[in-house]
């Protein structure tokens, strides 16, 4: 069994931050906490990005009334390299920390994680958390902003938010995550870095046929089946290319990085993308639908495209990897 | 309980590559495979990473007369920016993958949640691997390798290695993972990034005082009490301020980044580093004396410094964290 079955693992509460741009988006009413301020009052992006994780652990903590001494262990990542914002966002917590990188599937990936250690009784409550800025993204990933280069329409927009899920052993709230399954890397020979959603397409396709085949269920089966952030291009082939492989997604399928934009109103060519894309928007959008009871059973299907500036310039192809997560309204 | 029980995780092999400098040292006879071409006969010092934990994943399968098949989740990482290293190494491998990054405490750190995964009798079978190389990390985080550029006294070395550990829970030869603590990111202000045995001590020591604090155990109930790679400035200060905070670890704490090297006659400074030092020496050192019942109990205590280029450039101080796995002997 490549399923992973996890019992007892609530998510009690969640909390996101978010820039200007996701804001004015389709989903700007959802969130938590808005900074317009791209500096979040910082020196640098760098330390822009960091203060965002720590603004919003801290949400997350006062929203559960909890201190850190409540929480038995915090994991999550970002996109910089050595994953340097969740260091020093977390550092002042002092609580026992665990670094990930799984690039835009981070979130999924502290979920995963997360739960498996929450499932073994010895960890009462785990943070799991993951977070991405523009700025600092553009400066290391592509080029300065002050170069204002022109991207190209199959480019995304890297997500400014940071999104933390707080996983309770104790304090069923009406939303758990039951199953997970990690991703395999898939490499497709794409290597083009302003396409991201086409290497990340085939990695998506792949976790979501092998949990389809190996569970049993059906795409009927779920409320939806989100993809982290494939955006317009990735989106289409991940779609077109489940129905060539049989898989019928019954029109359930939908993608964090389509959702959070406006891709008509706002200047983000393919869509959002980045860490923090699927964690505020499944925290912050799908998190309440669930606990309303509006959806019974959503996948997420966290999406990374594992590369870095120094392996584009020497030409290599872009590794992608989908980590999937099961979350279900606990109170049918 | 901070301390995390783990039951039936047994690591049944475990493979190690390292390169020339690491094969001259006092441990040169260990490893599984040395190789002198510091390119492993690739283009790029990073391409000559991901290929050197490749062997060392291959090596470990056939040790283990298993196919990746056979394998149901691989982690691990690097210290590249984006953690390629790893994930170009794994890519053909098709094993669920989760990447982490612990700096230098990675392979712990993979130890830790490999185990994780397998005491919850849905994995049969992890791979925890971490690796580094003194050639691609001298150019990131350093300076390139052409300027011969000279180095402070408390600097380290690099070590070109990797080395991975098969967790099983069918196969019980002789050792096992028994307990683990996670670390939590301790930042005592130094900036130094030619020092990071000074900014890593203190992590080391917090982890190593909660684990004795809340286990009772002394410290003569271990054969050894392993650092990761503190180095020569890390090991005195964390011995130091072990003895000023009530802990006499009796002489049983040894490193590493003292051990692979031999500091009077190899440039090497204050000793070994990287995800490397502690996943080799680990691997192909201390592992067969615990299968042979040399050692019966040994705790791993690895360190990881948590800076990052930029970070340093922007007068940061360096976070760092430490995690320790214990490691027994299963007949006593």
């Amino acid at each position: 069994m490549a399923i992973l079955q996890y019992q007892g693992c609530y998510i009690s509460h969640t909390a996101s931050t978010v820039g200007k741009i996701e804001a004015e988006g389709p989903l700007g009413t959802c969130f938590d906490l808005i900074e317009r301020d791209p500096y979040f009052g910082e020196e640098s992006w760098e330390k822009a990005e960091s203060e965002m994780v720590h603004r919003t652990l801290n949400v997350l903590l006062k929203k559960a009334g909890k201190t850190p001494d409540d929480i038995d262990l915090i994991l999550g990542g970002d996109l910089l390299n050595q994953c340097t914002a969740s260091t020093f966002a977390v550092s002042e917590l002092k609580i026992p920390f665990l670094g990930l990188y799984g690039a835009c599937s981070t979130a999924a990936e502290s979920l995963l994680i997360g739960s498996r250690f929450c499932c073994s009784g010895q960890t009462k409550r785990a943070i799991a958390f993951a977070g991405s800025h523009f700025c600092s993204s553009e400066r290391q990933f592509r080029f300065p902003l002050e170069y204002g280069n022109q991207k190209t329409p199959t480019a995304q927009c890297t997500v400014t938010g940071a999104g933390a899920f707080l996983i309770d052993t104790e304090e069923d709230r009406g939303v758990e995550v039951c199953e997970g399954l990690v991703g395999r890397i898939v490499d497709n020979g794409v290597k083009d870095a302003n396409n991201m959603g086409a290497a990340m397409a085939t990695a998506a396709v792949d976790t979501i046929l092998r949990y389809f085949d190996e569970s049993g269920h059906k795409a009927e089966d779920f409320d939806c089946i989100v993809t982290g952030d494939l955006g317009a291009e990735g989106e289409e082939i991940a779609e077109v290319l489940l129905k060539k492989c049989g898989f019928d997604p019954q029109g359930r399928m939908t993608d964090c990085g389509m959702l959070i934009f406006d891709r008509e109103k706002q200047d983000v060519n393919a869509g959002g993308s980045g860490c923090g894309c699927s964690a505020t928007v499944t925290a912050s959008y799908f998190y309440p639908k669930l606990r309303s009871g509006e959806i019974r059973d959503m996948l997420l299907i966290g999406t990374g495209a594992l590369l870095s500036p120094r392996t584009v310039l020497q030409k290599e192809s872009i590794p992608s990897v989908a980590h999937l997560v099961h979350l279900r309204r606990t109170q049918k």
